[in-house]
């Protein structure tokens, strides 16, 4: 792992046999820099690292990529208070063919992009989501990382911006409710709170692990299951995480309906404690 | 579809924004090249546009696409009488997001690379395959479309590079044989020919049209059908298809051998009355 390119607006830094491009062969994280600082860095990395060892990718040492992060926000023009990195890795350029040349020299780029708040009523009254007509393969190799083979989260987030619904969830080709676009999904039934598997498909978003954890923390398991459409519709509060919002309720989905409840208002309490100003309402 | 841009060594043409490069957000057709002219053309044309439409992208206009083909050939400083063209349309380059900007200003990229003959033992003995470890997860929403969310077949393809050998065969997460990870199969029983459907994943070879249509105008229909490992162990014979090699025998996969058969020799005959020279043994 020796070279990293900056993205930006108008540049050309991509070499024209980079595998990205022609396979999809990487990774990659969008953190939220909050204070200039990321947030969530451990489980960014962490799942960077581990799809790098899933993928056969050089695995960088994370503080090179954090280095490369700070020189990229110092660098850039964005207010790097509130703003929004991605990192993507590479298995770099190669020769036309799905192998790879080996020893593999993976490449990383690091881009720093406006951060886009999210507005407050959202927090308060919750989101609208549509169900996607699109589904997710399942039984992927990749299940649960971040990989730029994301044609399918594109076709789903196409129908939901047709709708002007703020997210769209998806299940799999088998019926199992897995995510939303660009967002995890947690249920709630009689104060229990269950968010599906991500074994099969799907991703595995940071602000869901930290969610996990930050209830785990208060004493509020979160079930991890294989769930459908009817746990969905039979539950009595409905909530979505993302990096860059936090959670955010959601109130209907399609004919469904929900209430924003004491347990998703409670989740976002102890989220604004931990690290996620956004959740404080 | 205004921009195109030419595929190649050393050069940087593509954007940082390409959706192509952060999402795989689109498709490509990896064309032969014989006596100057691109061989099976329309099924190629035919498959790209298909992915256009499923993908939701500008349809570019066939006539246009040979010509910027025609110019990159031109061009090339390859032998042109036998090499490779790879086209790649992708969504073009848009702000970050799996959202595509509205209307999608989709972009083509053009390559010429040197062809690399088979050579004649492959076609006379046949090759060695392995069952890759790798599935491909199934109930894809772009199954049988050349995209560019190519990480299934690039993991595939290690495990074939890792061997030695000349192909690998995958199978989806519920046991069906697929195809290779550069090639469709075809099994042989009782001078039956079956290839696996490619309703749920894979990718529909435009040889393995050129296959069937072929053996169709001789009076041989190809039944396509939901194949198991078992029924690949109980064939007769065992032969590949891919765009640039035409169809090859598979002598064996793991433990398993197949003869050359009269069938697979029969299927090489007429593709090499019918375009594909490289199959006259």
């Amino acid at each position: 792992m020796t070279d990293w390119y900056r993205l930006g607006e108008n540049q050309h830094v991509i070499a024209s046999g980079e595998r990205a491009f022609h396979y999809g062969d990487g990774l990659f994280e969008t953190i939220a820099i909050r204070g200039g600082e990321p947030r969530l860095w451990e489980h960014h990395v962490d799942r960077l690292l581990a799809g790098c060892k899933c993928l056969g990718l050089d695995i960088p040492r994370a503080p090179v990529i954090r280095r490369r992060l700070d020189v990229a926000l110092g660098e850039s023009d964005h207010n790097t208070e509130f703003c929004t990195a991605k990192i993507v890795v590479t298995a770099g350029p190669s020769q036309r063919g799905y192998g790879r040349a080996m020893p593999t020299q993976a490449a990383m780029y690091v881009g720093v992009y406006p951060g886009i708040p999210l507005n407050k009523q959202a927090y308060e009254k919750g989101v609208a989501a549509i169900f996607c007509a699109t589904r997710l393969a399942t039984g992927s190799p990749v299940a649960g990382l971040k990989t730029l083979n994301r044609i399918e989260q594109v076709l789903a987030r196409s129908e939901c911006l047709a709708t002007g619904a703020f997210e769209g969830l998806t299940r799999d080709a088998d019926d199992r409710l897995i995510c939303g676009t660009m967002s995890n999904v947690f249920i709630v039934k009689n104060n229990a709170i269950r968010t599906p598997s991500l074994e099969r498909c799907g991703v595995a978003g940071t602000m869901r692990r930290h969610v996990i954890e930050t209830l785990g923390g208060a004493g509020h398991d979160v079930g991890v299951a294989d769930l459908y459409e009817d746990d969905l519709v039979d539950a009595d509060e409905v909530f979505i995480s993302n990096s860059q919002i936090g959670v955010v309720p959601v109130h209907r989905c399609g004919g469904y309906k929900w209430v924003i409840g004491n347990t998703t208002k409670e989740v976002m309490a102890l989220l604004a404690k931990n690290g996620v100003d956004e959740c404080r309402v």
